[in-house]
């Protein structure tokens, strides 16, 4: 699946070649449009198209709220307060358009988020490159002891070049059975429908992705969250720094609200009361539970 | 809710100024865009801002099926396979931003589609303006006899000047009186969100409404249609002229498949081999019940 | 609106008559299914149907994490977690029907949650009641001053009397003109979809309203709020006691981490923590604009 | 991923003990709650739940349309008059709730249905167990000449005793080492999250999926369709079946407006004119395409 030399050449016409428009644009994005940026080992995002900017988020609050808005001085300003307030159509006004070329198993996670529109390569159609995600050595990691869906210390040694040469094998001979079960030299060939079942899920699929910038910023809280698959966080990363150039008001407000914020529970927010009137909390006095409280810690603790 | 002194600056500005861009332009919409379409007697509709044309329709579909495409020898011919097979997706990677303006009972019946995104004028926060929607005497239609939700012949003499009448004052009235209970003269005032409920169903609201292409042609294939009502499918009709210019293959593949087309039961479809091979049908040998009958005769019969 | 004697007759045969099934029973809501809860002047709650219990949210959750789940020792905190961590979709597993009869102010707010089913009483299609919400004096509230969707002092006296008299008035000769432009005594009769827009926003319609459970803790976050409006925050607080009856677990959750908890961003979070450090900040020192500094200040005040 | 005994015994329970209900109850579908209905090798669907019936239809439709739904006769014809004109609302007002056990790239296609609530086994926190998909010998199709998604004749002989062994070897192998990588005996263990990438698209997951009837219909018109690929026709067949049983006037509509009707376009529907005037037609003369006059023919042609 790398690009047909027809893609190849419609991109390079798209980026030569600016058209003028009507539109509202974002300058800031606009150097992003029709590059590639790579990521993992053979994926890649890519902006195929956007709408609106920081402005088309403004200028939608102030057709819900009219002259009542006229108070907050500044962009930057109301879309603080429409993300403080979970105010979120104005930010559904904004929409993108990405090409990213992925892991089957990345895919699969990154599909649960519904408020998107997909147009996926078809393995039913069309036959996949042999192209499969191998992890670098540094994120090979073992399973955590403490959090099920967690990873632990990087393996090493021994153990890990026997895990990477298992991978390697076994996606290059799944491949080689894949082509030898299509292959209609000298025989009927099976259909492909059936054949790609034999795939690996780290060989890589592609797709557009398209999204208003309400359910990015969903997606992004949850998959750029330290607690995500290290292979789709890298993913939200990359989009992550395209979206801060594109709408960069509220890009910072998604941070200080979303990203870098914290949400207490009501005896979350009660014992914080209690400690700023000076008095000592324990687990056994919060109210909460053993996972709550050490969660509540980590919130409150300095960061080192 | 005229266009503010500002609003208006920063559309002529946006019509005055093209900008360059990297993004997909289609040149037939670009003439539409920040330009008001009147509609009603103060409506409007107002083309935004766009993502996409028929290309990026073709495009999202490559990504799909791959080489697979190539033997469609045209943009136009695989948007029209599109469109016969369902093929939905691909329609959803273009985007329409427009603001609209509407009575609200329009408006209650526009927002039951639900994959769209909205910002609709807030009478919680703002004063709505004095403007209601007073049908043109052609309009005013009486109650029709056969279907509980069309409309018969058009009123005539005395009855419709006294309908007009009746619309007019009752309109003035609730308007005056919103006035007089949201005044701060001499009194304390009351509440917007309480003043509001004394306004009738034909005053005007506006919202931006942002849609995918394929929503959009679910909403104009139920909007445009005959049976719709005529103050919400005179709407749909702007809507569509835009829409022809913007995306002329998927919307002449539009008017072909759902606007133009028929859909046959098993037993209308039964019926119709049956007349072709010679049999006489009646609705006593076709299977049908009468009403079925006679919606399946109209859409046999030749057209005046 | 008033229940026809078909429909009386329907949910007295329910009511009276218990059926056997193999599905997940709730008993907590059994009790108030098909029982109309009063709200507004003639406004009504019942349940119609639901689907789940607080078990059907762990069994979703242990298809989800399998053998992961065990070591959370009870169903409530199995579901505490998972609201913690904005897991929803094993609250999506739980389903409720509701007949809701409201104004159709309230309706227009209500209809914005997008992620549910409707089907709403057609006023194009039948002929609504002489049914208005006339506020009680006590909810006649004035336009607050400090917020622009807000409600200040209640209005007395004279002014009260005034308003109250006009939106009695203007409804009374709105229906007075609906019945008289309906009629077919002597004349045509204006279609119906015509004539209802005379009608004001505080006649009352009604719908059958379906939703997930994830998405009633939506509405719900949002609707009976403190901010919301008067009008549907009762509406919500009804819902709310059903709810907690059907999934008792699940709402303690959602009253704890949602409804009672706050949400800091990073800069409330670090002012926080140099609280707890003995810092001493103010407005200027923590890097808050007034409004979000106000805002800070009122969620970690000790409630009187 | 068989049934723990745990669960196993909870639906032993849920079969064995009726609970009254005031609940509307479906007969047709309470004898397939809770039982697994084999699908495939090692799949199945099984009913965990259901909302309404037929009667819950007509009961939403007659809220949406009052005293206006008294002419038609019975539920039956009203169901169909539903279908017939595209009316979906009362049909999303029925829900039902399946747990699926199906291939990796069976729920990759299934998952494209946005419009349900999904709980899936996850590979990332549990392990999966050594299931596969292995085609049965008469499914073993080769890639269709004529339909790049299709299939066309049986593998035979050798061809076919390669490919299955290809299938079991590569498949066995991937869960061998699976297994190696993920255990800690002498090691530390590869994350679960990393070593389910190394299993191919025919092993099996499960989930719990929860949709309401009209998106199930749309499902069902897409997947139960001839040219769906086989492996998810098997379930949407299984699923039909329990569809029939529980709501009979819906599935019976279903199956005469969708799955056994025909989409006449524009031109279609004049070539159809032409044809009963007695016009002789051919491709040419019809204004389609080589592809779509094949279609057409093939949806007038008699069934031999």
């Amino acid at each position: 699946m790398p690009l047909t030399s027809e893609q190849a050449a419609e991109i390079e016409k798209l980026r030569a070649d600016p058209q003028p428009t009507h539109r509202a644009t974002a300058p800031g994005i606009e150097a992003h449009l029709h590059t590639a940026i790579p990521v993992l080992d053979h994926g890649l995002v890519r902006v195929v198209d956007y709408m609106g900017d920081d402005s088309a988020i403004v200028q939608a609050a102030r057709v819900s709220y009219g002259a009542g808005t006229k108070h907050v001085q500044n962009d930057a300003g109301l879309i603080r307060y429409l993300m403080r307030h979970w105010h979120s159509t104005p930010f559904e006004m904004c929409e993108i358009k990405l090409h990213v070329k992925l892991p089957v198993f990345v895919a699969r996670q990154w599909i649960r988020h519904r408020t998107a529109n997909v147009n996926e390569y078809s393995a039913r159609y069309s036959i996949l490159d042999r192209e499969f995600y191998i992890p670098a050595p540094e994120n090979l990691a073992a399973q955590s002891e403490v959090n099920n869906q967690g990873r632990g210390a990087v393996l090493e040694g021994e153990e890990a070049a026997r895990v990477l040469s298992m991978l390697r094998d076994d996606a290059d001979r799944a491949y080689d059975h894949y082509e030898a079960m299509l292959s209609q030299d000298g025989q009927q060939g099976l259909a492909r429908e059936l054949a790609r079942m034999n795939l690996p899920a780290n060989v890589y699929t592609q797709w557009y992705w398209k999204v208003d910038l309400h359910n990015l910023f969903h997606f992004l809280r949850l998959r750029a969250d330290p607690h995500a698959q290290y292979e789709i966080r890298v993913y939200a990363d990359a989009i992550g720094k395209v979206v801060a150039d594109w709408v960069p008001h509220a890009w910072a407000a998604f941070e200080d609200y979303r990203m870098g914020g914290a949400q207490l529970s009501a005896t979350g927010l009660e014992c914080v009361k209690r400690m700023l009137a000076g008095e000592e909390m324990t687990q056994e006095t919060s109210g909460m539970s053993k996972g709550e409280w050490r969660e509540f810690e980590g919130v409150l603790r300095d960061p080192a």
